[in-house]
């Protein structure tokens, strides 16, 4: 239940071979001398070299290291072929990519029941804007901050929506996005059903009514043979013997309109920060995954 | 950028007086025994309780409990004053509400720079389903694991929309949760306007039109006299001198509707976990806040 980062520690055994495992049992101890430790198994086989290594590096995994921290946690193969590593002053081995990296002399190596709790002076540190790797309840993990604590929730009312249900919070965030760019839909005079059309072809075409309507149908919108030739008559669309595709007054449209869209979706993770942004885009693709109905991807 | 969970740790001392501290300085040692640690600054006003107890409980914080790890970082007070305690067989104070918790028996006390290290036995432990509170690049953050890793993403295409743009995620998990209840809209003839004047109403009535239309502005359906009106000759909602409210009928619509849509809730949160769920509401509340246009809470 505790939860953790997850770190790579690394040095060199007496016959220059690099080792290295992976840990989340790292901790910082001390401020001044700047220490920090972390614990290793009696039974490792890489105890020998830690035990004796005059200096050690400490590497806090970045969010998209999962599958490194798992190659350092298995035994066996050799854990750095084909990996990139970078000098250091003490010549133990350094990976690139991490969230942040600590190079540090060994200074305490304490009893700890069946591990071995090695404490070292941070001689060196560097670090990158990087989202950390966490490890929670048995499984990889990303970190949201809490920000603000929500307002004093209203007391449920029976009968009622509330303000707590995921189907709303959805719903809200969705529209209040589109009302950042709809001023801009309005100006070119295209309707909602529109756009998610004009967004659609973007991406993908021809497509015929069969594949537009499948893609459609989660909408709501109405998705006929009549709606699109509107479109078309409306200038938005063109129909010839392989389908539908943008006309060019349509593809300028959502040229136009994506390039609003990706400006407020700059400014809104400009707002609720990177860390957030990454865990509510791996949130909803979760989500989404989970409530697909079988719809082909557009981008595969 | 260690990300961590937040524990307090409470002892009493000589005198019998409880003492406790936050501090995210835990990890766990050892397996067998069990043993865990723990790091306090050797300027602590706590450290000669500590150093003198013979047991002291670790609290592994709840994702709900900012505020008393607050509290317990803060010097002065009185830290426990009107807190409820658990008995423990150790005699040490004992907090609820926590994810976590292990009882320990003071076992090593060792040098680290300007801290001491604090060893521990567990001698007993029991958990909670509760997220855990994490502290992560100096603030207070909620866990989302990861999941599967997104399939490899298709190279972005110059003036196309992607799949990892905010707002197409958005959409679609809002148009996936809603199509999940749409044949109960469909069976009962509601539109996806009608759906949201009934939800709005549901909260609070009468509304105004004015009132109506403010929300149901992002929406980007159209709210007029005339619409509300069609919902009144169509039974849903009804029109007098306080506004419009919901009609016998478009009451007991919304409230199977409302059971529904909480099946479908119920459903996905059992499909990503209580920690997703908690964290994608946290997220897209943020979110929300973000992007919200003054609109007055429907729930104040």
């Amino acid at each position: 239940m505790f939860a953790t980062g997850v770190t790579i520690v690394t040095t060199k055994g007496d016959d220059g071979v690099a080792v290295g495992m992976t840990a989340n049992s790292f901790n910082s101890v001390s401020l001044d001398p700047p220490m920090v430790l972390w614990s290793l198994a009696k039974s490792a086989r890489s105890l020998p070299a830690f035990s004796a290594a005059p200096y050690w590096n400490v590497h806090v995994l970045a969010s998209d290291q999962d599958a490194l921290s798992n190659r350092f946690a298995r035994a066996g193969e050799d854990k750095f072929a084909g990996l990139p590593l970078e000098d250091c002053a003490t010549g133990m081995p350094l990976l690139p990519g991490c969230s942040a990296r600590f190079q540090c002399r060994s200074v305490f190596q304490y009893e700890g029941g069946d591990h071995i709790i090695f404490v070292g002076e941070v001689i060196a540190y560097d670090r990158a804007e990087l989202a950390p790797l966490l490890y929670v309840s048995g499984a990889y993990a990303i970190a949201a901050h809490k920000g603000e604590p929500p307002k004093a929730a209203a007391a449920p009312q029976v009968g009622a929506f509330s303000e707590d249900m995921l189907g709303y919070l959805l719903g809200r965030a969705h529209y209040q996005f589109m009302a950042r760019f709809r001023p801009m839909l309005a100006e070119k005079r295209i309707s909602d059903p529109e756009f998610f059309l004009l967004s659609l072809l973007s991406v993908r075409q021809p497509m015929s009514l069969a594949e537009i309507a499948a893609h459609m149908a989660d909408t709501g919108f109405e998705t006929s043979e009549a709606v699109l030739d509107a479109a078309c008559a409306r200038g938005l669309l063109r129909r010839d013997s392989g389908g539908y595709s943008l006309s060019p007054a349509g593809s300028d449209a959502i040229l136009h309109i994506l390039a609003a869209a990706k400006a407020v979706e700059a400014d809104l993770g400009g707002r609720i920060g990177a860390l957030q942004g990454t865990a509510l885009r791996q949130l909803l693709k979760t989500l989404v995954g989970t409530t697909d109905r079988g719809l082909p991807s557009l981008w595969a």
